[in-house]
């Protein structure tokens, strides 16, 4: 049996962040108790952090997303600030604002409230057994829809891996597009790209399916008309929001498997890695390929070149067996006979070109 | 503040109608509680009704859509009929299979166990109180999506208007493309053809923004898709759920607008009275107007014509008056000055074509 889940509730249109403290009051009328914000550290020189009207009983938590992806024990950390302060009075609402890190934090964080432990006990699918506290999401940039999705990506003690699970869904999601406006511009292109990759990926595999695959195919038009057409912020970030939504029902395919040897050996960041290796699979994807060359061009993003030149004969193979280990996505875009598809010397050649 | 909501969980997939009973237990584990399932009457022929396994409590109740659309005092009868029969005990969920009558019907019914006095009284904007009792829709026809929408259409004593409710709105909806492959073609015809029209009159229209307008765009491929290309009922169904998905954020036009009078005053059905109307609106609508027109021709569907041939001149005044009532569609279609755009000489001109 097969649910997927969607973010019930959405408040959208440009400003609509002015109206964060009345939908809250609207949604959780308790004015009495205390609501947890979640801020990406980056808002301290955006001036939104500026911008929260916080009560005097809230807590204002900044999370440091420029410096580090999320872990684990970034999540307890702050769990067990807020219990500190707060003992064991929950808030009447979790609200996460910035990028899919930060937003990822705050749904961490919301089941934490209500779990015992640590959040590295719930890395999985399925783990967590209370309900955690509700949460909104304000995205603060257009990337791959942490808003819509049951996943918390984190890096724990011994792997990193997303807490899945119906309770770590948003139950609201506030969408200012005004808000994606100040994003730097080689930012707002990788995390757009981030989106396309995903979306280019789940539609042409085997995984997707009937839901899936419109969210997806309207998330990948939305990048295209942004980086090629007009800026138009409001479908961007509908285009994020609908690439999350779409993820439930597919999955990434050999793109996201090659780049991940790239991310871990030579330490790009995830959203770099795909873009480094997504410009060599014309052979897979053609014209999406092509058409994220044009992206590439118009806005004269220089993507890192012969990133493999110094890459160890050790090094590579480690690359190979890495690639080989997300069989699932590999399965979406070759079929069961991956191998056959993707030999060893085939991951080698494309791996010679980046 | 302008909040979309949207059905928070999906059971999606060919033959998940047989997983109903399992889902419900899943949901609601309180199997002493009954369910009440609100069936459309055509499911006595399909075989669908016979496939229900019920528990003994259960209760099964049909609404007739085959004959009638849906009265509030329908609702209240089968409101009534529960009440007698169970008291002021409630159901743990209601469940409303059948095409979007019958789904507004379960809608209806499921704040009607809540809410005192008759549906009539809550014909309008936000006028239910209290939350409904849980409900789950299974769509067996592939039209404008009541399955995502928070209206539940009525035609009361005094007039035909929405239970319009974030309490109308489903908390889950199963659905299987299997249960619409059996639909007859004529139908099917007409309730694609109610949500391309929907489709199109949104997405042209002022009223649209850039949330709704991926939704609609994707509903509308769908049904291009299905009647000029292949006849993929997953992608069908799905595109139903799409178009009322968008709903929330857009208006429909001046092709509503002018069927509204061949609806009331020649007693022609919704849908068909649309393809009538949209038929002759190549000047506002080109391009799709001419894609609707090969997908009736490619099915080889009869539109009436010559349908205004008899109207008196008084009747013909009715039916300006009626359109000019319709002004949100309009105003979404022409702007404010849409009496300059469709003078009354305009409007006789076209109804003259149909």
């Amino acid at each position: 049996m097969k649910i997927t889940r969607f973010v019930p509730s959405v408040l959208f249109g440009e400003n609509a962040f002015d109206d964060l403290n009345a939908w809250i009051d609207k949604l959780y009328p308790n004015p009495q108790q205390y609501t947890v914000f979640v801020v990406d550290a980056v808002h301290r020189t955006t001036g939104l952090l500026q911008r929260l009207r916080p009560a005097p009983q809230d807590l204002v938590l900044e999370f440091d997303a420029p410096s580090h992806e999320p872990k684990t024990s970034d999540v307890d950390a702050l769990r067990d600030r807020i219990v500190a302060e707060k003992g064991s009075e929950l808030p009447r609402v979790v609200v996460g604002i910035g990028g899919g890190s930060s937003m990822d934090v705050a749904k961490a964080i919301s089941v934490m409230l209500t779990n015992p432990g640590s959040s590295a006990d719930y890395q999985g699918w399925d783990l967590v057994k209370h309900r955690g506290v509700p949460k909104i999401a304000v995205p603060t940039l257009s990337g791959t829809g942490a808003e819509a999705t049951r996943t918390a990506v984190l890096t724990g003690p011994v792997k990193k891996l997303g807490i899945n699970s119906d309770y770590s869904m948003y139950d609201h999601a506030l969408l200012d597009p005004k808000l994606i406006e100040t994003v730097p511009e080689e930012q707002e292109f990788f995390t757009g790209m981030d989106n396309y990759i995903h979306c280019v990926e789940a539609s042409h595999g085997s995984a997707m399916n009937a839901l899936g695959r419109p969210f997806a195919l309207a998330a990948k038009a939305s990048v295209e008309n942004f980086f090629l057409k007009e800026k138009n912020y409001a479908d961007f970030m509908v285009g994020s929001y609908f690439g999350g939504s779409s993820i439930a029902n597919s999955s990434v395919g050999v793109c996201h498997a090659l780049s991940y040897g790239i991310a871990f050996i030579l330490g790009y960041r995830h959203g770099l890695a795909n873009c480094i290796v997504f410009n060599q699979l014309e052979e897979f994807y053609g014209e999406d390929v092509r058409t994220f060359k044009a992206m590439v061009e118009r806005h004269r993003v220089q993507l890192p070149k012969r990133v493999t030149k110094d890459v160890t004969p050790e090094q590579f193979e480690k690359m190979i067996a890495l690639t080989y280990m997300l069989e699932r996505d590999l399965v979406s875009t070759f079929g069961p006979e991956f191998k056959k598809a993707l030999p060893p010397e085939k991951i080698l050649e494309l791996y010679g070109k980046m």
